[in-house]
């Protein structure tokens, strides 16, 4: 492997100065990144919704990952985290554990990265950390935003005979992740990549299902596994049909649309959807909020006394997952 | 280097329920940690202070550190920032990038010594994300404090004509350090190696330096280069005695007390003690509060027109500092 020299790059504060300190400006409490710590002063009637989430290199990304959608990536799977929870994003903490191979160019994409999206979700960089490490290459996330005081849409909230919904379609990133490891050709599944690569959190979703979800979380470990934490945080039992689970055509083209490429997407993981429970006399609001915010929104099964997280034929039997998702161990 | 088999050790949620849940019991808005986010509504009348630092097996710490002073170093020295700006530390996020070789014993140390700082300082566990790694070992933490709303004690305050003060001894932590590398023996200098792994964070102090102090902030980087930072903030120049600058009898054993040792001490970094201004006119009501908390504080210099850190001897003339600090690259 190839490792530049540390010269080929600024030092610690010219990178902060030069790179950093201006995705701070427009943020006041940010004290343009000069000071020890960011000063947030929280509008009246808010809680502030706290999340910490970090991307590390060979486990999340990949070196070859274009910088600028490495960053937007390590920013996002926090946004998605306020998105389920129905919070406006406004700040963010970084932490940068950098080896010697990222150069400047390197550096100023990763920049350019987290601009676009600053600029594209309405927050601002607040603060951060920049350690050197022998590698690899990680970037840590801590994230806030806002809700009205209560109004946050918790794990907790599922209740029997409440309906299931996720947004979006299940199993891209999953997809795109194999086909970068060589499962097939990258050229014919892009859109696959992308969804690897970039998540799109559901911030307008999540802000609409305020009220109207009775308990929500984002799809980040896999479907299954996430529906797995809700049902427990909830103490209820969740039921899944399988063919109900959303499939994009891209990944139907990768995998098929059987019940394996079903159970496959299904613990995939890396989905940065919205899963979430409604009363079942809230389904009309439901798909009003999905239209209105035209984000494709699936119901695809139910709450039920009891507990865990089952995924079922259509003839209603019990199809057995042995893998439900990602762990990191 | 030996590694561990990964089920020398429970998966990631169960580490998680085991060892980390009840680091959030006493804190509602944790949410046991049992979904996506942490909700902090702050009290009225407050700002609310962010800092984030991380520590890094082989740059900031080594494997052989017990594990609860790993833990309480990671923890500390985002306290030591909060403790600079006067604030009172109310919670924080760990993110715990973690290779194989860490054992359960080795995590439980850890937790153990997350649980001892949380009831010393009175904050708590709120959140947090586990990231497997190829390694290094490194640990992330984002805390928060309070301030009565516009109370923070900034870098930015320092006005010609003040006087500069430090609380504590300078250069311990790296004499603990060069120790720690074979400098001189472990068994004779353990105060040192103490003051290199567990930081003191000067909370205390801080608070009560509240409208006393016009610009403050920790000593991390190395007082001068800390200094620097503190006179560009503000837009002055500082001079600081060598021959004032405190050094403990422990220091002096290793290193001596001439001009040399000081320069060194000045330059060492990771002291976590609090380098502030105050003006002149202030300077009884600084050593009063410094009698009221039971910290030593010195006076080693005064703020100037200008700009820039120079260090004097005794004739006033400027020694040169080839090497004013530590920066990561």
């Amino acid at each position: 492997m190839k490792t530049r020299k540390p010269d080929a790059r600024p030092g610690e504060f010219e990178l902060i100065e030069k790179l950093f300190a201006p995705l701070a400006r427009n943020a006041p409490g940010a004290l343009g990144l000069g000071d020890d710590v960011a000063v947030l002063a929280p509008p009246a009637g808010v809680d502030v919704l706290l999340k910490t989430d970090a991307i590390v290199e060979s486990v999340d990304f990949f070196r070859e990952d274009p910088a600028d959608l490495v960053a937007q990536k390590a920013l996002r799977v926090n946004l998605s985290d306020l998105a389920a929870k129905g919070a406006e994003p406004a700040g963010y903490l970084l932490t940068l554990f950098l080896p010697e191979w990222p150069d400047l160019g390197w550096l100023e994409s990763f920049a350019q990265g987290l601009a676009r999206d600053q600029a594209e979700f309405g927050l601002s960089l607040m603060g951060g950390d920049m350690s050197s490490t022998p590698g690899p290459l990680a970037v840590s996330v801590s994230a806030y935003g806002f809700v009205p005081s209560g109004a946050m849409i918790r794990r907790a909230g599922a209740r029997a005979g409440d309906c299931v919904f996720v947004s979006g379609t299940i199993g891209d990133s999953g997809g795109g992740l194999s086909v970068l490891k060589g499962e097939a050709l990258a050229a014919e599944h892009q859109h696959l990549i992308t969804r690897y690569r970039t998540p799109q959190p559901r911030l307008a979703l999540g802000r609409a299902l305020r009220g109207v979800a009775s308990a929500a979380l984002d799809v980040s470990d896999g479907l299954l596994a996430d529906l797995g934490h809700l049902a427990r945080a909830s103490g209820v039992a969740i039921s899944i049909d399988a063919t109900r689970i959303p499939l994009s055509a891209d990944l139907m083209s990768l995998w098929g649309d059987d019940l394996d490429a079903r159970c496959r997407a299904a613990a995939a993981g890396d989905d940065y959807e919205i899963a979430f429970a409604a009363p079942s006399a809230a389904r009309d609001a439901v798909m009003a909020v999905a239209r209105q915010v035209g984000v494709a929104v699936s119901e695809i099964g139910r709450v039920e006394e009891g507990q865990g997280v089952r995924l079922l034929d259509v003839a209603g039997r019990e199809i057995p997952v042995p893998h439900k998702g990602f762990t990191h161990f």
